[in-house]
């Protein structure tokens, strides 16, 4: 039962950076749980949507069950080091630096999720739009849902550039894909992308314009 | 990949109609996120759960996957003219008459998603009591994300004959089935009593009792 | 079509909970629905989330389609029964010893709901971490759609010791089953483990630390 938690080795990059994503993102649930003075299992049901809700949805919605994290265990183990983590460091991760290293952490996860995304549609032989769709579901949705369970207005839709971000490093997926580059490349560049749009708008305080 | 976005054509009234169902509900979407001051990638997150969520529900509880806006792209089209229409006509769009003309479209697409909703239960080989309740499913759970999004109790909860009008138009549609009618009667009786209801019940201002 | 509603007898013990679990959830999403003025419909809506939500979040991840209540349409059948006993007997529903009994069966039901969801987990083969989360999912998610539709922090989150009362219902299953326990007797233990941390955490008024 402890054995099979583990998927076997080596384990590729690119699963390395999704387990990051997903321990980031639960612990971002984790704090939103703190701040409305949930227990400790309503922090774990907050920090296991974060987690896993987009890339529930997507598989959800593409047919792909059961979903990823009931397939890999090791999903629910990485969900529990960020709500024990969150607990133990209570004290410190309310600071300003530390809200800034989750920021990095944070945008690591949403360029993950998108390539993840993007390239399950593929894996189904979907239309690229539609791909870059799902590499924004799985990006973006977690959040969103643990904005819904905390009763806000999620803040994707409203003052970051993050949707966007999420969905510009799927075109740039997509466009590197179609001019023949290889797997890893492909990556690289997503991921870059999606963390560079998020730093530089973070930094400069840049928004969409209201429409 | 642009011609991919179109099906094969003569396309089937109903088919036409789905897609101005998407548009009005998309619309309505996107209105609904001026309100709420997000920015133009908010605003098409929103218009696209509102036009597509009720359908994707419906295919995910019934295991048609993947869903059917991901087989035919051409509904992430409808939905961004919906949205570049919103952010065009945005000081025409809150005056009066502008909003009478939606509820008119509002009501088609309700008619319409209950058709659709309910033929596909049926398709599937489901009782007619679930085929209603996947009408009902397909034309009103749209509108219920949507307020879910923005953070308040479904307006169709509460204050409109809104999912009545839909379950009525299912039983109408089971009905006329029952009796023999051929499809395309079958499916004008129903958006017929669906647009009659809601243009009635708004018109004379009516309510269903509290309990 | 009456006929249908009714699958063939003799029905299991676990089946008739069942249904008891499902009219009591769907009564609790009517008397929320109430607070909240909704008409009738929007009652039925509410009570149909609340009594089936969290088995359908369960069939919906781990590919079970038609989800459950779509196969057997008794469950709607059980849910208008419920509908109308709330709107029968809404004087006497919030006198407080009502209340009292509520909670009981309420537990019955949260007991019930586990031990499907984790049986299910198990029938398709999953890790047994993943069938107590499964069990998790089938108690408490309704009750949490439900607070997110009526635009409130979902209260298991909050205040009670709920989510933990299913999580450790579903760890006594798997322990005895483990041990090689006859399923009915696996199913007794559950249930009864459920109920009585309900009910001994709600009579000593107990809540788990605030982290």
């Amino acid at each position: 039962m402890i054995n099979d938690l583990f998927p076997a080795f080596p384990w590729s990059f690119l699963f390395i950076q999704d387990l990051i994503g997903t321990i980031v993102f639960a612990i971002s649930g984790a704090i939103a749980a703190r701040q409305h003075k949930m227990d400790i299992f309503g922090m774990f049901v907050l920090a296991f949507v974060t987690g896993v809700g987009g890339g529930t949805l997507r598989d959800v919605m593409i047919g792909s069950t059961p979903v990823f994290w009931m397939k890999q265990p090791i999903y629910v183990l990485m969900i529990s080091i960020a709500v024990i983590l969150v607990a133990i460091l209570r004290n410190q991760i309310d600071r300003a630096y530390w809200k800034k290293g989750l920021l990095i952490f944070d945008a690591i996860g949403l360029g993950v999720f998108t390539v993840i995304g993007v390239q399950k549609g593929i894996d189904f032989g979907l239309h690229p739009l539609i791909c870059i769709a799902l590499g924004g579901v799985t990006g973006c949705f977690g959040g969103l849902i643990r904005d819904i369970l905390r009763n806000e207005v999620p803040i994707i839709l409203q003052k970051e550039v993050y949707v966007t971000a999420s969905l510009i490093g799927g075109i740039i997926f997509i466009l590197f894909r179609d001019a023949g580059f290889e797997s890893n490349w492909i990556d690289v560049a997503t991921v870059t992308t999606v963390i560079a749009i998020r730093m530089f708008t973070i930094r400069y305080n840049l928004h969409l314009p209201k429409v």
